[in-house]
């Protein structure tokens, strides 16, 4: 994997960039749709690459190792083959699916020993297995096997954690290093810096992170409830500590508001549900603002979801027809809300590239985050 | 509306012809998706029109006439200019709605009485409000209000429904022959042949409808739970009494294996939520068989769903990935199911046509029949 830097501006953070996979160009800052099973939900394949234009998307190691299973993910030649997605792919290790499993699942040294939400089975990840099964999937970028801290979160507690996501990275890189991929291509690993919000453990945490030299690094750990203020302010003290020339990813953020601000403080990559997750239930992120389809407001409402973002979804279909899809539960709905989401997203941090080669980001971005965030 | 016949065949009842509608050709026999609320349920309209090659579709005017309502549908210009769907529409009348509503309606001289499935709310539906209903709608083809009777039926019962559906035909038509099409263009009537299994009303009833001179016909109260060989006895039967030079459309009908056989009947139009509806519980119907995907011997079966129909959803995905998908509930998996479903029955019924043409039509048909109902 390599990371070359477009543009970068003395004084100020954000940064454009590109990231080279064996599945090709990604360009910064980016957003990858969230394919938790080995789909984006309610989206085709053909339609991520040809409307969305996404680059990347996520697997979630938890959920493909549960079901379809490694085996059959093996013998079909990876995740890459197995759902027809051939441009690049990372794959989350598990632990913030295990950290949302709440009671069903125990965290000892060695590793964590968890339930199946599916059948009640009883299964145990491990910094070295959970390589494994990422080598099994084989995404393009592998994330390490760390635990993540609810919020609030005691200090004493965070600390703790945060030594042992430390000692697991070190188990992580071992183990990478001494298996070789299982396909044709080289797969790159980004530890994960924790420590709640807590400034010193944030601190130590990217430095430990930035001292494992791997391809690239992310921060974990936020957008688990904490106000906004503080993650920016452990995104901004973080990305302060990781090397600037390799790429930054910012786990599970978030709005489009969230994203703006986190490129402004040098974050390269973002993935969360909300797009898809809140078009299921009628919440539209537009050019104009954020629009609650199911109001009555928008019953007769005509006029296209966003003519300004144009596309199939936004352009072609209205308001009026969204909203009685939604209203009437049809399966239409959710694919229209869907597309229409994550093309926004993908227009909104490819826009901001733009702006961040021109010179013009951080004042387009205060006119940007007013328009994003208010609701229409 | 206009009809012409490509091909027929003196020896046998088969036929090929193209309907002509203010919004295009429909060259049958045709198989019509059926867009229930206004979208085929987790299709696309560019995937009807571009993967599915639909021609015409199918909407619900009990469904349309209760969400979105008329109001919104007559404020968009009609369903065309609603759902984006630029090709031809024909609108059910309401009578199989309220036929399966059961016990929360009442019929009378009149018209219907009944409750909404959504919030109980009662209505009414009368021949004239339900020819109303679909000029707001503005559907291609119209379809007389009946009274659909269920398997089995009492002589009695079938004898006096079937003059009650007479007597609503003639105040349909003269409604229809008394107010104007709302948009601009012209709307054709299909009146509905009903008199459940009974030879003698079914032929009286076909030729009641046949006097009637409009520009197509229906055979209705078929498909019901009657065997397959009373459905087939009763299509040849009205076929034979229909006119031959107007489209021939039998309700609701069927299998892959219904369709083939009905069409040898001399059937020129089709409709059933089976190629979705089943997709949606992992039934898939291909060129080699019936598949039940959610079965364990498609597991980690790597080979196309359906490699010989082709196409996106068929041909560029693996049986053992849909299979994941509908057992993991994911909506591409009914997405997938749905959109290669509806590609075999098009396929189905233009291979047909052109069998027809070709005068290879009877010896096709009993392979076809043989292959496309067995179970793999």
């Amino acid at each position: 994997m390599k990371f070359q830097l477009n543009s970068t501006d003395a004084k100020s953070s954000e940064r454009a960039g590109i990231i080279h996979t064996a599945h090709g160009e990604i360009h910064t800052p980016i957003f990858m749709p969230v394919g938790t099973a080995g789909s984006v939900k309610a989206i085709h394949q053909r339609e991520l690459e040809h409307d969305i234009h996404a680059e990347i998307i996520l697997g979630n190691t938890y959920h493909l190792y549960l079901r379809p299973g490694i085996e059959l993910l093996e013998k079909a030649g990876g995740l890459h083959k197995f759902n027809g997605w051939n441009h690049s792919i990372l794959t989350d290790s598990g632990g913030y699916q295990v950290y949302s499993l709440g009671e069903n699942r125990k965290i000892t040294e060695e590793g964590v020993i968890f339930k199946s939400h599916i059948d009640g089975s009883k299964h145990t990840f491990t910094p070295e297995n959970v390589m494994d099964i990422q080598r099994s999937i084989g995404a393009d970028i592998i994330m390490a096997f760390d635990e993540c801290t609810p919020y609030p979160c005691e200090h004493n507690y965070a600390k703790a954690s945060m030594a042992l996501t430390h000692r697991w990275l070190t188990r992580c890189i071992d183990r990478l290093t001494n298996t070789d991929p299982k396909y044709t291509y080289e797969q790159a690993l980004f530890p994960i810096v924790q420590g709640s919000v807590y400034k010193e453990l944030r601190e130590q945490s990217a430095a430990f992170v930035a001292s494992q030299n791997q391809s690239g690094n992310a921060i974990g750990g936020l957008s688990v409830g904490e106000p906004h203020e503080d993650m920016y302010a452990m995104t901004s003290l973080v990305c302060g500590i990781l090397p600037s020339h390799k790429p930054r990813y910012l786990m599970g953020v978030g709005t489009p508001e969230n994203i703006l601000e986190c490129i402004a403080l040098g974050i390269d990559m973002f993935d969360c549900v909300m797009p898809t997750r809140n078009a299921r239930n009628g919440m539209l992120f537009t050019t104009e603002g954020i629009i609650n389809i199911r109001n009555e407001k928008w019953k007769d409402d005509l006029s296209p979801i966003d003519a300004t973002l144009g596309g199939y979804a936004s352009a072609s279909h209205s308001k009026a027809y969204l909203r009685h899809l939604i209203i009437s539960k049809e399966i239409l709905g959710a694919q229209i809300a869907s597309l229409h989401n994550l093309t926004f997203y993908l227009w909104l941090v490819k826009e901001a590239r733009k702006q961040i080669i021109e010179g013009t980001f951080a004042f387009w971005k205060e006119r940007m985050v007013k328009k994003v965030s208010s609701r229409l």
